[in-house]
């Protein structure tokens, strides 16, 4: 199979080089964390390799290792920051699997028993919660 | 956080001691990879680390490591193998988070421009067409 070529004017890519600001909650050298500005549950975050990968069709063995390394641990934060009952992890590939944004990413989504996942409106979450949440990260991250 | 303790009689389990029959499609040193029985679509895969590890909480770096590179390379053979027009990778933690077989899992579902995932409706897909897309797996991934 061939992927369409990686796309450097995707909004990751813009975050990825600070042109638009992002709730960060962790960086290390391959990858970065931020929220979903339209989160699906409280706390939903994203993980990206800093490198360009369009979709886990493209993404180098270093670069996928050390996304899902950071996954790992922003899954075990979510539980501790925002006392989540589970965490469903998820990642689309191309326009047919989900995918809006072309740059690979895992979707981090805290769960809670019985509330269901937010519908997909286009509405972006209000920035001084999503600024308290990102603490909240910070905080769990601190003490993992 | 703490992680309720692995059971080592869960379902996948007893498919990783062959005490339940599978439709393999892949194998490795450290990871396997079969077909759900209650596929959402055609070819829908499932990607495990022969390492007991209930969900991402507790799986140790390396059967991570193993088990996102054998989910990449299914995930690309979904799409050799089906045609398929994307994919769509998911890994639920805890019940809240959408688990239900309690060993770490990845699900690759091969997704179809304009088909909708299967609803679950908990009955067992004909093992004679299962048995036929693992055969279609198998031969993409020794092209791949």
């Amino acid at each position: 199979m061939s992927t369409p070529a990686y796309d450097n004017d995707n909004i990751f890519a813009k975050i990825l080089r600070g042109e638009i600001p992002s709730h960060k909650i962790y960086e290390d050298e391959l990858t970065i964390a931020f929220l979903d500005v339209m989160p699906k549950s409280d706390g939903h975050a994203l993980v990206l390799p800093k490198n360009p990968s369009r979709n886990i069709f493209d993404t180098a063995e270093s670069d996928l290792n050390a996304v899902i390394a950071t996954t790992q641990k922003i899954a075990k934060a979510a539980m501790a920051a925002f006392g989540a009952d589970g965490v469903t992890v998820q990642q689309n590939n191309e326009g047919a699997g989900g995918q809006l944004v072309f740059h690979l990413h895992f979707h981090v989504v805290p769960r809670y028993e019985g509330v269901e996942l937010r519908p997909q409106t286009g509405e972006m979450a209000d920035n001084d919660i999503l600024a308290g949440h990102a603490d909240k990260y910070r905080k769990a991250l601190e003490s993992l």
